[in-house]
This record gives C-alpha cells, sequence and structure tokens, in this order.
C-alpha cells in the first residue's frame, strides 16, 4: 500500500527570528538540526522507512531530508528536488519581521498575507533579496514568482505532484516529501479536500512526520502524526507567530 | 566545455584501521569529514561548481559528496547514485586487515588480490558481511558480486559512464562522480586509456578533486587535482597501505 510522509522542515534561522523568508535560502537553526534528527528517529521508530525523496531546492528542506534519513539509516534512497516544492514566495515581505509587519499594517491585512488564500503579499522590490538564483537558472523566467498566495503555490506544486510523486506512490513506494510550511499546506489541501476558506486554519508544525495511508486509487485511508501531541503543541505555536517577538 | 571532476570519499573508520572494505557500509572518520570539507573547499576555491553529482550507494562516498557540495554552496544539484560506481566487492577479504592478510598470504598474493587487473579475490563466504542489504533490493540477483577484480568493476561501471554520466557531459555540464579508490581508477583507466598492466601502479588519494577538462568528443585535454602537492603525498600513502599496521 502507498505510502506518503510529509516532512516540514526543522526551524530555520528565520523562524528564529520571527522573519518572512520565502525563498531566502537561510539554514536551519541548531533547534532546527535536532528537530530533523528526531524526525528521522521518529521514522525509523515507526518502521516507515521511505523509498524515495521529494525535496524543494531550499537547503532548509534538503538539509532536513538528509539528517532524517541518515538518523532513519536511509541516505541511499532516490532523491529528486524541485522548485515546485519550494516554500511559497513572500513577495516584498521576505526579510521583514512578522511582528512588525503585523504591527505596520495591522492584524487584518498580516493575516489576509499570511492565510488568505487568494490574496499575495505585494511583488518582492527590484534589489531586494528576492531569492531567485543560480539554481533556477533552468527555470522559464516567466515561470520565476514575484510573489505567490496560497492558491499560486496549489497550481505551480500539483503538477510535481502528478507528474513526479504519484508515479512512485502507484508504484507501491513509500514517499517522503520533505518541503516547507505552505508547499505542504498546500499539498494537504489536495489530499484532504480542504475548501479555500478552511485550510487558512491549518498548520503545520516542523520536523514532525505526518504519515498518509493511500489506497491504489491514492484516496486517503488514515493521516496521522508520528508524534501526535508535538505534532499539536508546534501547531499552535506556528499560529501564533504574528504575536511573537 | 564539459568538466568532470572526480572525487574519492574521505577516509573512513576502515581505512583508518586498515581494514578491507569493500562493500561493507562503513561511514566516514572525523579526519574523513575534513577531507571532504576541504575538497569541497577546493572546488570553490577553482570556481569549478558542479551542475550534477553522481554517486556510489555507499554512505562514504554519499556523505563525501554532500558535505563537500554543502562547503562548495551547491547542495542543490541533482543527484544521481548507482550501485554501479561502488566500490569493488572485495569477496572474503572484506572485514580483513590489510598487513595481517599481507603476512598470512604473503606480499605477492596480497598484491595480486589488491592491485592485478583481473584476479579476484576468493568470493565472499556465506554469512560473512557481504555489504549486500535493502539499498540492492532492485539488483537482479545474478549482478551482486561476491567478489570482484578491477576488470570486473570497469566491466560493471562502463553501462553507468555511458548512460548516465556521459549524456550530462555531453550537456556542457560540470560533473561531480563521488566515488571509491577501484571504482575511480576503473574510471581513470578508461579516461586515459591505460594498459591493463599500468593501472597497477595507481593510485587515488582521498578528498582531493581530480579535474578533468574534455573536448566535445569527451577525449581528454587535461587533468590535474586541485591541490597537486596534497594528492601526490596522499597517493604514495595509499600504495603503502600494505605495509602499515
Amino acid at each position: 500500500m502507498p505510502t506518503l510522509v510529509l516532512l516540514r522542515h526543522g526551524e530555520s534561522t528565520w523562524n528564529q527570528k520571527n522573519l518572512f523568508t520565502g525563498w531566502v535560502d537561510v539554514d536551519l537553526s541548531e533547534k532546527g538540526v535536532k528537530e530533523a534528527t528526531r524526525g528521522g528517529e521518529l521514522l525509523r521508530e515507526a518502521g516507515v522507512l521511505p523509498d524515495v525523496l521529494h525535496t524543494s531546492l531550499l537547503t532548509r528542506a534538503m538539509r532536513t531530508a538528509w539528517i532524517a534519513l541518515d538518523a532513519a539509516g536511509r541516505l541511499w534512497i532516490p532523491v529528486r528536488r524541485s522548485w515546485r516544492l519550494n516554500e511559497r514566495h513572500y513577495g516584498d515581505l521576505q526579510g521583514l519581521d512578522k511582528a512588525e509587519t503585523a504591527e505596520k499594517y495591522g492584524e487584518e491585512q498580516f493575516m489576509l498575507w499570511r492565510r488568505s488564500y487568494d490574496t499575495p503579499p505585494p511583488e518582492i522590490t527590484e534589489g531586494r533579496e528576492s531569492g531567485v538564483d543560480e539554481r533556477y537558472a533552468e527555470l522559464a523566467p516567466d515561470l520565476v514568482p514575484k510573489t505567490e498566495c496560497l492558491k499560486d503555490v496549489v497550481i505551480r506544486m500539483l503538477p510535481y505532484w502528478y507528474d513526479a510523486i504519484v508515479p512512485d506512490l502507484r508504484a507501491g513506494r513509500t514517499v517522503l516529501v520533505a518541503a516547507h510550511g505552505n508547499s505542504l499546506r498546500a499539498l494537504v489541501k489536495h489530499l484532504d479536500g480542504i475548501s479555500d476558506a478552511d485550510i487558512a486554519g491549518l498548520n503545520i508544525p516542523t520536523g514532525i512526520p505526518l504519515r498518509y495511508e493511500l489506497d491504489a486509487d491514492l484516496k486517503v485511508i488514515s493521516s496521522a502524526y508520528l508524534d501526535p501531541d508535538a505534532a499539536e503543541l508546534a501547531a499552535a505555536a506556528v499560529a501564533a507567530q504574528g504575536k511573537k517577538k
């Protein structure tokens, strides 16, 4: 039976500083490294052993996967990476402090940018850190985002789901997708058929594997975090991010 | 112009103990980690930035590549792995001490097993650590080696060279191959047209990138280690391994 495991990268240095990150390629914090290790231990303890890995092109997701697979004894599985699994491009908010942004623009505008399904932040200003570098050299210029709402992420993520991940699942493999808060929210929205309105309330914790058991047609039979108690606490913390400083 | 970079993994825990390793999946030693880091720094300093990585399925090669690419800022390049880049299977010598083996069987037999082109060591005895585990599950049983001479390695490595590495080079990419003493000797033999007799004298040092500049038809224009002085010293040390204890 196909098994899909979603893993959001461990805390990054910008998560820690409470900054909008998006496509900026920041690395894991020390805490993030520990979370990734724990994620791999959870996989090993649960006997959920990935046969193949899909990640984004961002270091924090690649490193989380490497550390987790190392802890699970599965470094050797095939890996594929795509910009389509990248974090949402946060436009001109990238690099800004979340609490300061909430204060400056008001809670309503802040939550609209963070959680509305189809309102993107302002486009990245020329000269600010877009995160777009050599690794995207083969990407057609008209595909390179200047900002994205979650709807944009769903639209650019789904072709990779269908063309790269689904064939692995249809072959009965256990597939690990190591990615980001919003690219994984996009995937969970699709898998669980969550409405455009309800997806606002879904937060995915860092470093805790989320296992989906699927039937042969890839309908969801069940889904659960490998450490449900930790996942609940962590998701609440993500939801509160605008308030922290 | 296509560039090919060969990188032998850093010292492993069994290199350190002077044991025959072959397909046994031992990890890097602390020194090996440092060598891999230095290898990546050499790539970055020389501006030799890989576009794609090919490795074996063995941890010491995969980890060397990961560490080196991390140091070079190229973690995001595509990676492909194949058993065809694995170290030579050392048959029943796997796990034995090199100096003890030389003493027990005599220098002549020892050097025959280590350096003759077409004399394999005795086949691995049932029950001893063959190194063949789940990662080779999709490999046809008749392809799984029980022992290999260098000629066997050339024969099983070349299809991967032609089918996986050459297309990347023909596309003009800078290709990093992170592998092993003998799978790289096999490749260098092919590239440089070294005779069956002369290949015995070729030793490849750990952790020092070896750059080949190739023409459009993949003929060798030039080749050099990125740190020639260190390479010379290290190759001499490899050659002397039977004598160390």
